[in-house]
């Protein structure tokens, strides 16, 4: 133990994850002679140490994931050591899993995929025919009839042609080309295939990826990753959040001071992006000679009745061919989100519209080095674009569960909006579409003074008494970006019902009582 | 047509994967006017071309999906539409798929999958009670209980657990610990996250990495993506590709010049290494200050009564404390390979032996971004480290389906390396790991003058002929490095036996041909 405080004096600590190693050749001095060995291999300075590993790597950040998400799990910890807490439960409404918060997978989905996996279940009575049916579709499109077997590199080819047939049917008819689609390992993966190819150049000719602020934070991550530059454009709080080209235009026209803008990203829903407001991006990319990434993982999350979800690709292929033969777009889906929750099948699909076919090859070739995504995902994805049809005999079930998970989702987004708006010193926009509350908390001087004494952001200082107080885990709007001297958080609104009031009263308990703290 | 013949004279042809677009500005002044819109608005360079994307991501070549691969499946795509040919199908014997040879998937591993996916299952009598049991467990440790939550970025806790314990019985004792396991999208997805983290430093300081030639060309891709410099050492083919200090010292010394080597890369097996190789390896890594990665994914896979598996993680704990608490290592495992052959599940995981705790948090946090690895990959490798015991009720078929599937392997490994080495001209080492034959063919200098006339690689030109002529594809050796002046092709051991050998009497029939028509 001695060495282990001399050590600790010295600054080493445990890390976050487990017990701490010898971190520093000087403690060598103090070491006593090891027979056979000279002393300085008995500790030596590790290869890999935050000084010698990938900058770009030490520099990306996760907030979804991050140290306040840590610290919850720490909690979680000392819960069932049966350390005592003004709260029983952790709450983890920081990260948009629907069915670790108790919603129920899709029964004919789930259908599907056991008898893929297991095909002796094609026999048996408990199944229904339609899922049979798909099942058996998808496993011969499968090498030797198996989910076992790696994929070609752009996904199944039945599961590809059912995307584009999806997308067909989505857009009113404008015909998607399977060509195009290339399966994912979730939408992550695509958006930073995407991001890894397009990101090239240096000094003030590195690539500039513009992201909407709040973002989500995959965006930031990727770009650090890439060591490209990021460029912030900022969403308009005052207006639901909505997308103004005249900010995109500011953005694009300070990065050119700096870096080599190219990209633009954009998250339809986030907020349902209006259709005026999609034409007026895709004429502004075009002038300004940017890729559009469309992040359209909520396209069934829409809950408002004034809004609607426009893809992209049918706004592009409305504008004339000087638009729609032209500008360069990739739109992402997953399973993770809409009435599925299939988070965990790592399940997605991209929609390149207007790539250069040598960089659809290139493309191809980098999918090539990671073989395939996981096909079960794939079958995931294959269900969620061809699900049962009226005359099936799952269809009415399918149409029961769907409509009540999205309508359970709505009532909850309304339910959210409404009590955060009931507490003094928090404004809730309109929560319109996706999973999420980004409320505003307007935060006392004296509490903005405790945060910085502690060396914190002061909406993560106060997420962590809101932690450490009611056991419920958010994520601070620092994690997202937002206006300089602003504050929020974001909140997940997929507890059930009865869990979710509960949340809601306790934050605005916890909030009231803040205030009332740092008055 | 008219536009079309000129843009093909300008030089703009058909991509690889489907039609071409317009792809040069310079054809604006052939356009017709278009009303409302300026004409430099109807034809423009992509933003997204092979001169603006990411040069590190074009240097990157995958051969074992590669050229060959695309023109195997555009003669797949001939037959299909009924054009003649000298033989009736295409045999992939490119790529490691065991299940798309037709390998069966193992029996209790999909019945625990299917209880997982569609737990429903749990009240039939169709599964034995194990499957349910294990299937429980792992729901049990899902959030919701399903694979459809998103679960730590580490993996699924009580799976972690699992390969830790597995490893702690195939090592005969020594402990691994859960904390240092991290379940990975295959093995692929640990080895690029772990060169990630090391790939550092620029010019002369820029990170060097060892790789083995011949290799596995996700190494070299990795490498190029990250713009790592690749450190060749060759393997002794003289001596069954065994791994020679004498020659990691000289590849060493040699990157010194212009690069900082800091990583080694081993593939156990490929060749299974003896004991005492390993052993110099990790003194050697231990000298040279290099971070060791131990490709194990074979470690199932050893075919020859002379050898058997060792894990680099043992031979390490048993080299006493001085490099047991200091060497740093990491070792990975896949569920593609071995007796289960399940590649499209994408499951994995990597051991991690005394990384700096920090640097395992910044692992974390890196793995974090794509949330997590998919979970019935995860569900998948559980079934793999924990299968049925002996007395438990699925244990006996277990049993017997996992030694048919070795033995098949066996008995061909062997199959083909004798029948190759009754060919005049081709030379083939004991296959004593793995699943490919990496014979050596010796051309004419006739056809290595054609091959250069055609400006292909030589062992390229031999094996498009072979694909052409007979169906079968292979991947030439310059896909994954030999020595200079040498040739070889890799090809799969995977058909079924009869198929494999009339592959072999084909490929038997061709080389003598080949050698009679470049004499």
């Amino acid at each position: 133990m001695q060495r282990a405080a001399a050590l600790v004096r010295r600054g080493c600590c445990p890390g976050p994850l487990g017990p701490w190693r010898r971190c520093r050749s000087s403690a060598a001095a103090e070491a006593p002679a090891v027979l056979q060995v000279r002393p300085e291999r008995s500790r030596r300075e590790r290869i890999l140490t935050l000084e010698s590993m990938n900058p770009q790597v030490k520099a990306v950040e996760y907030a979804v994931r991050g140290p306040i998400v840590l610290k919850a799990g720490e909690i979680e910890l000392e819960l069932q050591r049966g350390i005592k807490k003004p709260f029983t439960e952790v709450i983890r409404a920081n990260i948009g899993d629907a069915q670790a918060m108790g919603q129920q997978p899709i029964t004919f989905l789930r259908q599907v995929m056991a008898l893929c996996t297991y095909p002796n279940l094609l026999d048996s009575p408990s199944f229904p025919e339609d899922a049979k049916k798909r099942a058996r579709r998808i496993l011969q499109a499968c090498g030797g009839n198996s989910l076992g077997s790696y994929s070609a590199s752009q996904g199944v080819n039945c599961i590809r042609e059912d995307v584009a047939a999806y997308i067909t049917r989505r857009d009113g008819g404008v015909p998607a080309d399977p060509d195009n689609i290339y399966l994912t390992t979730g939408a992550s993966d695509g958006i930073t295939t995407i991001l890894k190819i397009l990101v090239s150049g240096g000094g003030k000719s590195r690539t500039g990826v513009l992201i909407p602020i709040p973002q989500y934070p995959l965006y930031s991550a990727v770009i650090s990753e890439l060591g490209a530059v990021q460029v912030n454009y900022y969403l308009d709080e005052e207006n639901c959040w909505a997308l103004d080209v005249q900010e995109l235009r500011r953005a694009v026209r300070e990065a050119k001071e700096h870096c080599d803008p190219k990209v633009l990203c954009i998250i339809n829903p986030g907020t349902p992006q209006s259709r005026k407001c999609i034409e007026d991006v895709i004429h502004f990319a075009w002038e300004e000679k940017l890729f559009l990434l469309a992040d359209e993982v909520y396209q069934d999350n829409v809950y408002s009745a004034d809004c609607r979800f426009h893809s992209f690709k049918k706004v592009l292929s409305e504008l004339g061919p000087e638009y729609s033969s032209n500008v360069e777009l990739a739109s992402f889906h997953s399973t993770s989100k809409g009435y599925m929750g299939e988070c965990g099948y790592r399940g997605g699909y991209m929609e390149v519209i207007n790539l250069h076919p040598e960089i659809k090859g290139q493309l191809v070739k980098l999918l090539s080095v990671r073989l395939c995504p996981p096909v079960s995902g794939q079958a995931a994805m294959d269900i969620v674009v061809n699900p049962p049809r009226p005359g099936e005999e799952s269809f009415e079930q399918f149409i029961r569960e769907k409509e009540s998970v999205l309508s359970n989702l709505a009532e909850k987004a309304k339910l959210t909006e409404d009590l955060f708006n009931q507490v003094p010193g928090i404004r809730c926009n309109p929560l319109q579409g996706a999973m999420y509350a980004f409320p505003r908390i307007f935060l006392p001087p004296r509490a903005v003074e405790a945060a910085q004494a502690h060396n914190m952001a002061p909406d993560m200082f106060y997420c962590m008494k809101l932690l450490e107080e009611t056991g419920i885990c958010v994520v601070p709007g620092s994690g997202f970006g937002q206006r300089e001297g602003t504050y929020h958080f974001r909140m997940t609104i997929l507890p059930p019902v009865e869990k979710l009031k509960t949340v809601l009263q306790r934050v605005k308990d916890f909030h009231i009582q803040f205030l009332g703290e740092f008055a």
